[in-house]
């Protein structure tokens, strides 16, 4: 059996088969779902279906692996190489054929027409089946005993050499394809769009002779910040990315002052709508001029965006969803013509539009799920992206629930006395010495921390201006862990006594983070209060769900990872998101960023229409809950402006971070009470033991 | 059975079938195929589904049918009468059920918020099911706990209650949505663009509230004359019908001058194609200024025309149909938005082309073919449409070959000394005397014959200014007939001694049909062998498919019915055709003018989109023949040369008209020779016989 139906392992998929010797490696890659890119079906003149072998003995799959376990170089393979260049150990898989065992490496970094390849933005490797794809076909030419006519024979060849079914033709393209189909001596490319199997596909683009390139941008369009990713539809590789601000600021900083700013200026909604695709137009020339790619062989685009931005996006007025009950104008996938959004790409290009999972969790929140993948696991997961919305989704492959909280600025520097956005003179970490309750930190574009040599020369350059996200939720917890807030959020003015950094501060008391003769920035009661009621909001929204898949499932759910995602994920350290109680008790190494999982997400669905399909499904199976709605809020809110939380218990985040008001098990030992009262003196100590271990 | 199964039939379909007491009856009609117009959806409330019952014994039908052998009066149609009017007798389908046998009428004739609806121009009916369709939804308002988006709620509606499969959407339709579903009171009618039943449907426009009424425009695209019929897609009516020259006339006269002067001028190309677009946005606004109706209202468009006239109007270089091989640019059947045509229809209307037969086959043919319908019939049918170019198909439902044959521009009064177009003051019909070989004719505009009281003075108007298309046909058979020219259409000099209306002229003769002072028209010899090139051209291409058919049935193909189609076919009158031998014996009863089968064919496309379907299958199968190709095309030329032919006979035409060199089953009775010569005697005098059984 092994001698004449050899082992073919395909990587990095690790899909495997047996073959027969003989079989074109493509064929065997195509029988195991292993997606191979060709344009030119098979000729060896595109360059496409490059592999390599990887060489040795691979105990693990039983298998070795030899260059020789293919056939000898063919003709084809040496005309392309001697006309194109073809890198050492590189093999066309249309033309070469198995003839023994095999560990076949699909690379992602083929350079063709010279075009620039970078390093990936995300190393993860996307499996393509693109909804844009390049068909090089070779048509027949005018025969009067079968007058069909030159596009129907185009469709013909494709039907033919693609098994394509008849697709529906571009309009402005059908004077045209006379004069492509002759310029290209009856040798054509079509550009054809096929998004979903069953609909009928459509010729977007036809060019004479081999056209070898195609592309795509996956765009995430925050309310702060546009991302933009232009990758090959080809290769699958992302050769450049670009972000903006959005331009849309201008009109409000968080989403609802831009919904009020439309319900105020008619004239509002169509301002902002051009001022995002104006930004998008942008990004996209300015990836094109740097990747070397012209905006006319950018054939499909892909955007995700919290439904605000979805609807701001796509001329739809989106007053509704500044009210109850929030009603999404379009909440499922939208597949348009991209001439429509006006972007400058090809003309016919087409564009896709993540469904939305609600009125406020919208096709970013869809887009992280498509890429963090809850619904593909067994464990439950617990997805974060928090904005001034936090939109939240919990569950595993059996279940889904979804809800977004209104968390407000706060987590990004706004409502904060000291507070700013994260910039050069940003203070951005913390640590607080729990015995001298002395404070030193790390400020934006200053290499060292405040407390070590070069800070005051680096500091000198912008000064430190102020706090920013991560420094703020640094320091409250830093000030709860070294006692000087209680569990409560109050800051214990006992202490004035024995550290000049706690002053009083009208009826309350304030931290003092750092002081210059010009600026004093200081951690207020008001400041830990707008803390406390942003996580309260996250945590209760949070808790929510867990009610809602616990009652579902029949059992408690318990959390087995937690996903940050987006700018909050990246700058937030885990640890202190636990310590604070923005989220439940999990394993802390199971706890941690993903990354702009919105726009991983959206690159996924760019480079696989099975992605698209997918989303689609899972939103419809998510279950949303209205946290406006739930009787139960209140309750979880109230219990979670404690820190970490008045009810619920830290189990894991206790073996690695002990914490002031809590036993070895993570359960709460007091009532609350007032700060340093009570058991401080082990929760002093375990603070300490927990700072030292934290600070590694 | 029949006391709880009453019998319902249901015309002009006639379809019926058996159905439970109690069942509605647009269910029923639906239930057997009968297509039932409704909008609203079953609500009563926009009347689309009346119908009338017919009363009395049906013998042939075994049905005794009586109104109430309808469920009594529905509250929803007491409504629905009060509200808008319901004619006496009639019901609404929706609303009545079956109580006891029925025959039931589907009237076309509705008049539904008063629009006009007139006459049809054709009084066929066609089954109606247009690929553009008006539903009427009420939509769920917003709901918090199941966030689907306005659009999506309307997509579920229109799932729910007309088994929609979820559609694409407009893309400037995205922003309006939330406000028409809000106007609407959450009751919307869509339109909706669904040709292909595999298909996913388009949304292609949404109002709020009960929108009912749609129409559609059918356009003819002749090389003369562009016909336009504007057609409720409701009812079906056809309410008003306009034509226009074509503007591409001051362009060239004729198809090949066309496109000569495209590959003279480098602009040639998009004049022409504005020209012909221009013409049809004026016949539209024509045509809706007449019957009262918005162009925004029109949604759907069928276009035909010949291959030229086809690439013309899509924008397309016909260059290549001016030589071999003639290659179409696109043969297959073309859907597109209409606003690519700039025709000032609705921004999103659809527009849909037939398929093209051959290079010289065009939409035109296809549609007079779906209109005729050989390939549903058993017999053998030969459908012709003579322009500059005569398209020819013959075949029945097992098998259909087509070819064009370039007649040339004889049959239309050009190339003829005396020619012009038909129009007031030309000679269109003529009788000559076999005895005195006297003429008497008739002229456009004129009421009276030329020997008849009142002539001279009606003719006065305008004056006898030449002869047009059908005069020439006429005059050169009757002169056949009269024995002026011979079976080889020379003119026998020899006459000039008996009559003055036989005179020399150069080296030939001629016939003097009228002679006035300052004019003088007559048949030169150069014009009978004009008439008989042309005749030849088109008998040999109807003979190559009869080669053809024949040797593929493996037996002698008779022809059963010959279908005269376009102006050609109504204005020749086919015992002259058969006389002159333009076409193959067949029983003249069987022989006519089908009127403009093009038209006809556009407007069953328009109407229904499964005859979309039809006559694209059909046009795979249609086997074509190409003239130039044939080498049996030169022998049936030389043998059509003569009158009626050299070789065919005739049986069935000597049973009504006896020709001068045919025996009584037909067959020829000398072998040519000269006019006059031999057996003339016999001919002499069953001419005389056939001219008076001929005039009747």
């Amino acid at each position: 059996m092994s001698e004449t139906h050899p082992l073919v392992l395909f990587m990095p998929s690790g899909r495997r088969g047996r073959f027969a010797r003989g079989t074109p490696l493509i064929e065997a890659a195509r029988s195991l779902g292993v997606h191979v890119e060709s344009v030119c079906g098979g000729r060896g003149i595109c360059g496409r279906c490059q592999v390599e072998v990887a060489e040795g003995v691979f105990a693990k799959h039983g298998i070795t692996s030899a260059a020789d376990h293919l056939s000898a170089w063919s003709a084809k393979e040496e005309r392309y190489a001697e006309k194109r260049g073809l890198k050492p150990g590189r093999r066309l898989s249309c033309s070469a054929s198995v003839e023994g065992d095999l560990v076949v490496d699909l690379p992602s970094d083929m350079a063709i027409n010279g075009a620039v390849v970078r390093k990936a933005v995300d190393t993860r490797e996307i499996p393509r089946d693109p909804a844009i794809r390049l068909l090089y076909v070779e048509v027949s030419q005018p025969d009067m005993h079968a007058p069909l006519g030159d596009l129907d024979r185009v469709f013909e060849a494709l039907q033919r050499d693609w098994r394509l079914p008849r697709p529906t033709i571009e309009p402005s393209l059908l004077p045209k394809v006379q004069g492509i189909l002759r310029a290209g001596n009856w040798g054509v490319t079509a550009v054809v769009a096929h998004d979903r199997e069953a609909d009928r596909p459509h010729l977007v683009a036809l060019y004479p002779g081999l056209k070898n390139e195609a592309y795509g941008i996956a765009v995430d369009i925050g309310s702060t910040t546009i991302a933009l990713h232009l990758s090959s539809l080809l290769s699958g590789a992302t050769i450049a990315s670009a972000g903006t601000p959005n331009p849309q600021i201008r009109f409000g900083e968080d989403l609802m002052s831009r919904v009020s700013y439309v319900m105020m200026n008619p004239e509002g909604r169509p301002q902002m709508t051009a001022a995002v695709r104006g930004a998008i137009r942008e990004l996209t020339t300015r990836v094109c001029t740097e990747a070397n790619v012209s905006p006319d062989d950018v054939f499909d685009a892909v955007f995700v965006g919290n439904p605000v931005m979805h609807h701001l996006f796509l001329g739809i007025d989106p007053t509704e969803l500044g009210q109850a009950p929030f009603a999404l104008a379009a909440s499922g996938a939208i597949e348009m013509p991209a001439a429509a959004l006006d972007l400058g790409l090809h003309p016919h290009a087409r564009a896709y539009v993540l469904p939305c999972i609600a009125g406020h969790v919208g096709a970013d929140a869809a887009a992280a799920t498509l890429s963090e993948g809850p619904h593909r696991q067994d464990e439950t997961m617990l997805l974060v992206d928090v904005g001034t919305n936090a939109e939240i989704v919990l569950g595993s492959s059996r279940r889904l629930v979804a809800a977004s909280s209104p968390t407000g600025p706060a987590f990004e520097g706004a409502e904060i006395s000291s507070g700013q956005r994260a910039a050069p003179g940003a203070i951005e970490r913390v640590r607080i010495d729990p015995e001298t309750l002395e404070p030193r930190f790390k400020v934006i574009g200053v290499e060292p921390w405040s407390n070590e040599p070069g800070f005051v020369e680096g500091a000198a350059r912008f000064g430190v201006t102020g706090i920013c996200g991560s420094g703020i939720i640094e320091v409250v917890a830093e000030m709860f862990l070294a006692g000087i807030i209680s569990e409560d959020g109050v800051i214990d003015g006992r202490l004035a006594a024995r550290s000049p950094r706690i002053v009083e501060e009208g009826r309350t008391f304030a931290y003092v983070l750092h002081e210059t003769p010009d600026r004093s920035i200081r951690i207020l009661q008001t400041d830990v209060r707008a803390i406390q009621l942003a996580k309260a909001a996250l945590y209760a929204g949070i808790k929510l769900l867990v009610d809602r898949l616990s009652a579902e499932e029949g059992r408690p759910v318990a959390i087995d990872r937690i996903a940050l995602a987006g700018a909050f994920g990246s700058f937030i350290e885990p640890r202190y998101a636990m310590v604070l109680g923005l989220v439940p008790d999990c394993a802390l190494e199971r706890c941690g960023s993903v990354g702009n999982a919105a726009g991983a997400g959206a690159r996924m669905a760019l480079l696989n229409r099975e992605f698209r399909r997918e989303i689609e499904d899972v939103v419809t199976r998510i279950e949303k809950v209205e946290t406006a709605l739930e009787p139960a809020f209140q309750g979880h809110f109230v219990a979670a402006m404690a820190f970490p939380n008045k009810r619920d218990s830290y189990p894991e985040l206790v073996k690695v971070q002990p914490l002031p008001n809590r036993d070895a098990a993570g359960n709460p030992t007091l009532s609350g009470g007032e700060a340093g009262s009570g058991g401080s003196d082990e929760g002093g100590s375990a603070r300490r033991r927990g700072g030292r271990a934290g600070r590694r």
